[in-house]
């Protein structure tokens, strides 16, 4: 007998959408991958050098600390800080293998089997099935595709009542939408009217101009409310060397540590010296891609702009929300037609929660401006 | 408001020992460190080349397969299948960033919160806690300290009543037991019978003479009823590089994809390829550390002859369990004290279960022949 929190999951959905696209002949040219959210340029070669310096070192192999090697937390600490013009500390840091994993402890420290956690509709479906598998329930919020796909603060205060922590993503998977400033501030005040955690999940902020940044630090009890996450996978390009953090208060960070202990020990060590390394002296580079992001989210506008029917719902930094033309058709049998027909795999709006089906999510920073341009002749011809 | 699960469980006790190891002056030389288990030697040379060069491939910055790199999945199960004279594929297995983590998830693919799952004690504490973390509920079955601290078939029939899984390590964490080819069997029937899951960590598995392994595998429904759970770290002596591996049948395996794909996405992909390329070339050296292990195990039984009051009361592939003289004094008292006086830390009996505080944990694998030596002295001068 199977666990039936696991059992009753659906399968994981990224593999899905790719066999859709091994089912591509190739008719039209090169299959263009907008499914998973990855970098599509290889990290900087000085990031591969530290890298391999630091895996091929004896000072690597044994564990280290649970919490994360003492100079990246150093490291992470102060470039939050400055930032978010702010005082983060070493010790409200706390390093995870990867961003997904930095989710799970954040919601195991403040939630356990039978609480609920508050989440967006659509949300970020391994936010969802992280907490089902945990037995923790999930409650939705809806987005508001006239307001930006963000949902509105009197609805957010009604729906905090009775769970332990809301989780939102900022900029927005799938949408890309990025939560106002102002918004982020109500939705930490009626959180802290509440009494509920704010889980600020902060993936691809480095592909949003400074000027987005919100000012939740400036709470004097932000540690008692806010638990901020974020994944060196997409600024460093490297997903595959597994590394994310979490910044948040005294009691979160010691929950997290008992935790990681008992999941991980330690996250991966040499990847962890080699980010240490780089986050100072690629800032350059980081922002070179952010501003390239941009560009390809110009061209997507472009594209789009010439095929009828369709229409970018909400973009931002790393993700397009678009209505497909196809309303009596579900989003999963859009997606799967347009990757086997015209060599675009993308993922189905269904898969992020109830009532997307008019939509679908194009992680368009995966490939370059040419190729988004391919998009136009591509979906021109396809129908169902 | 934390998660309580998460809340009231002990602090991390590795740290805590590691602690009291700095408290120590000096003045009877070098700290000599038996309190985490981490190979006291560093890994074969070319595990370092292998390491820094796939952690220098851009091949494996990007996500890989959730279940793990395809090489490494073929070589692992082709390992397996060799060394237990089996038949086990590739999608029998599944990667894991380390053991923990993959105990973790084989408790969660057959047990959700409010579940029991049955352990030994004493037990390996992380065990314990990651049950605890998750709401799902522990029962332990005693160790027979007359019978090399392995439990007694009969108890473990009536303990497996109404509990989802058995969970035993072997060669045991802390006790250093090697479970008997016969009396694995016989739990293995009982699981059976009672329609349990046998999980069987062989973290230490490298360590053990080839005929004393298992014959598990040769069940025909070994599918249905074995999860085995493997370790790269203390083999390959790359502890901070996070590996781990599960062996099951396709329904377990299946789960722990749907488990992983939320906590992890992926292994650390790059320590996966050169652990792939490791496993057939580095045999003889496996082979090497086994009859190391084995000579400090010798040295362990010499130091101990020569201490009054002292009792080795098992050993095996890593460990002694070891019955202290100072019967009125808890483990933790003694385990603190040794480190402060003596310059010598090890984990203390009470860390590992109820009712063993007349003895301390010693990962003697940790130091070579001369350090061991040194105990018989470091000891004999020792009182409370």
């Amino acid at each position: 007998m199977l666990n039936s929190f696991v059992d009753e999951l659906d399968a994981p959905v990224i593999p899905m959408a790719q066999a859709w696209g091994r089912a591509y002949q190739g008719a039209l040219g090169p299959l263009i991958d907008l499914s998973q959210a990855a970098p599509g340029y290889p990290p900087p070669p000085e990031m591969l050098v530290w890298l391999g310096e630091a895996a091929a070192s004896p000072d690597f192999t044994g564990y280290g600390p649970t919490q994360g090697e003492a100079k990246l937390r150093r490291t992470y600490a102060a470039h939050v800080s400055e930032i978010y013009n702010s005082k983060i500390t070493p010790d409200q840091t706390h390093i995870t293998s990867g961003c997904n994993q930095a989710f799970i402890v954040a919601a195991m420290a403040v939630a356990g089997a039978g609480d609920t956690v508050l989440m967006t509709n659509p949300c970020y479906f391994n936010h969802e099935a992280s907490l089902a598998m945990l037995g923790i329930k999930s409650a939705f919020i809806e987005c508001n595709p006239d307001n930006g796909f963000l949902p509105d603060i009197e609805n957010i205060r009604v729906a905090l009542r009775g769970v332990r922590a809301f989780a939102i993503v900022s900029p927005n998977n799938p949408t890309g939408s990025i939560y106002p400033k102002s918004l982020l501030q109500e939705i930490y005040q009626a959180c802290r009217d509440a009494g509920v955690w704010l889980i600020l999940d902060e993936t691809y902020r480095d592909f949003m101009a400074e000027e987005e940044r919100h000012a939740l630090f400036d709470n004097v009890d932000w540690e008692e409310r806010l638990i901020q996450l974020y994944s060196f996978s997409k600024s460093y390009c490297i997903p595959g060397h597994r590394l994310g953090a979490v910044v948040a208060g005294e009691s979160v960070i010691n929950a997290v540590f008992k935790v990681m202990d008992n999941l991980q020990i330690c996250a991966p060590r040499a990847a962890q010296s080699a980010v240490a390394k780089a986050i100072v002296p690629l800032a350059d580079w980081r922002e070179a891609n952010r501003i390239e992001i941009q560009s390809r989210a110009q061209a997507m506008r472009q594209a789009f702009s010439k095929l009828d029917g369709w229409h970018i719902s909400s973009m931002g930094a790393y993700f397009a929300f678009v209505k497909h033309p196809f309303e009596k058709h579900a989003s999963i049998e859009v997606a799967k037609a347009m990757a086997e027909q015209a060599g675009v795999t993308c993922l189905p709006g269904s898969f992020f929660g109830k009532n997307q089906d008019n939509y679908l999510r194009i992680a368009f920073a995966n490939v370059d401006v040419e190729t988004i341009g391919l998009l136009e002749s591509r979906l021109k011809g396809f129908s169902l």
